[in-house]
């Protein structure tokens, strides 16, 4: 059975892990956003791709879903010592690590997808992790603050502003020249199916959709989605701040009526959503909270169900 | 007064905090050497610039004499994890702050001076210390093993095989076409005298030396060196090993005619070498060690006393 699956961070990270527990034998190959990958301290940071690796790979901090386990951040706090900015995006010691090797990889001409590659020989995720681009694309987003009017990092909105400040507008910077990343539309071509997690609608799984031709190779497969909207709220994060940015509601309709046919097939919504529907897709009411590692597999175990079903008609 | 000094790393800036003590209204520019510096992971690397900065500005491990005190070595184990090499360099974390921001100044576009004048602002070393030159130039050594004659990095020789193959040649890879860094030789033409601290005279001092205008400038001016060698042996230090390299005996008297007048105008020997000497240069014995601040100071203010009375002949 070959899975592709889209992911953004912890949401998705956390429902891959429920995938590959629930199809132990599946070859799964994962396209991850790199929309949020970002420069700091001339160090390339793809904290997406690296909340994948890291969670598959044993390595995340469970408590907090992103970086490491028994972090420490003594470098950090040097680079502060020395005045340097940005003070507000948390670098772990073990984490600067990761990005000092991926930025003199990229410095040799690699390309990002070679260097995950190279990452994941060490931590072994389970599943072939690829960036969506080797291309360089950058989430921006437009706020208006006491700086005036402005395009800011998506990074500097989401964890600097903690999406204080209304985005109005998101764009995703190179989208228009990059390519899918070597691997990309083989797997989607090669794919049995493909999930959608419930990952932000909008900066993840929206910017992936926004690298040419993979929405459309993805037109012609068994796409189930999970909805990451119950009954108007997020699942976790911030995606009714980004929603709201693109001029949708937060409900598990909006991201459905977002997604679309003929993209979606299929689309798991929670039990009070059960009434969410679009022509041409079949939707189903699952318990959608990823509490335990066994309520995440099932719910993966369901979306696996879904997508076989509608595979084969 | 204005007062100029060369310097290498340990000794040298153990020196260097002596020659504060005995002159604290002294205008003190430091020519440090950037021979040593080497390129890890994507990041420069400047131990003896590094090792100045931190003796003076209080950040240093005074125990072992490099690297920053209450070091950890999360990056570095880390990147070990990983499988990358080197591994026999001792980059902390703390450490790797500085090493992160130079390469960063430097991608930039900064020169090497300027970034350090950077980095010295946070540590107020209460010198002024300038990179021998802006260009790059590199130690290597020659030497043969089981992977036959080859040349390798200074550090490679120093630190991996902590100086076990003996050296057959010592070269300053683009020392010919360096020029010395801004500030350099104005310091020098501006300077009362000259010190050279008891820094490994091949690698350290040397290699300063080797940069075109330099010992030029500094034949003009009153020179007062202080020996590294005590009774045919290092003070500290594998300086034996480079003096065997280029032909010479590890003796105060070798060291006294590899700089040679009229580089050397005085020349502070040990007692036991009191027997010294070299036309054209005055040599006194005194206690060389630098076993406590304030023997070093009591060794640096013998240098300065020496030198007031040789450049008022």
């Amino acid at each position: 059975m070959r899975i592709v699956s889209l992911a953004g961070g912890i949401g998705g990270a956390r429902f891959l892990r429920g995938l590959r527990a629930a199809a132990p034998a599946a070859d799964i190959t994962v396209i991850g956003n790199t929309g949020d990958d970002i420069t700091l301290f001339g160090l390339r940071v793809c904290p997406d791709l690296d909340t994948v690796m890291y969670t598959l790979g044993g390595g995340i901090n469970e408590e907090q879903g992103w970086g490491r386990t028994a972090e420490t951040f003594t470098v950090k706090d040097e680079l502060a010592a020395y005045g340097m900015e940005p003070q507000w995006f948390g670098l772990g010691d073990r984490d600067f690590a990761t990005h000092i090797i991926r930025t003199q990889m990229l410095a040799a001409g690699y390309p990002l997808s070679q260097v995950t590659e190279a990452l994941c020989a060490r931590w072994q995720p389970g599943v072939r992790l690829l960036p969506m681009s080797d291309d360089r694309t950058e989430t921006h987003v437009v706020i208006t603050d006491e700086g005036g009017r402005r395009a800011v990092h998506f990074q500097e909105w989401w964890v600097r502003l903690r999406a204080s400040v209304p985005a109005e507008e998101i764009a995703l910077v190179g989208a228009a020249d990059a390519k899918p990343a070597p691997g990309v539309l083989d797997a989607i071509e090669a794919a049995d199916f493909v999930v959608l997690p419930p990952s932000n609608p909008v900066v993840s799984i929206g910017t992936i959709l926004q690298i040419p031709g993979i929405r459309a190779a993805l037109e012609s497969k068994t796409v189930v989605g999970v909805s990451p909207i119950i009954g108007g709220a997020p699942v976790r994060g911030m995606a009714d701040a980004c929603l709201t940015a693109i001029g949708r509601e937060t409900t598990a309709q909006a991201v459905l009526d977002l997604y679309g046919a003929p993209l979606l097939d299929g689309w798991l919504v929670a039990e009070e959503d059960a009434a969410t529907a679009h022509p041409g897709v079949t939707v189903e009411a699952r318990p959608l909270l990823m509490s335990t590692p066994e309520a995440t597999e099932a719910l993966a175990a369901a979306a696996l169900t879904l997508a076989r079903t509608l595979a084969d008609r």
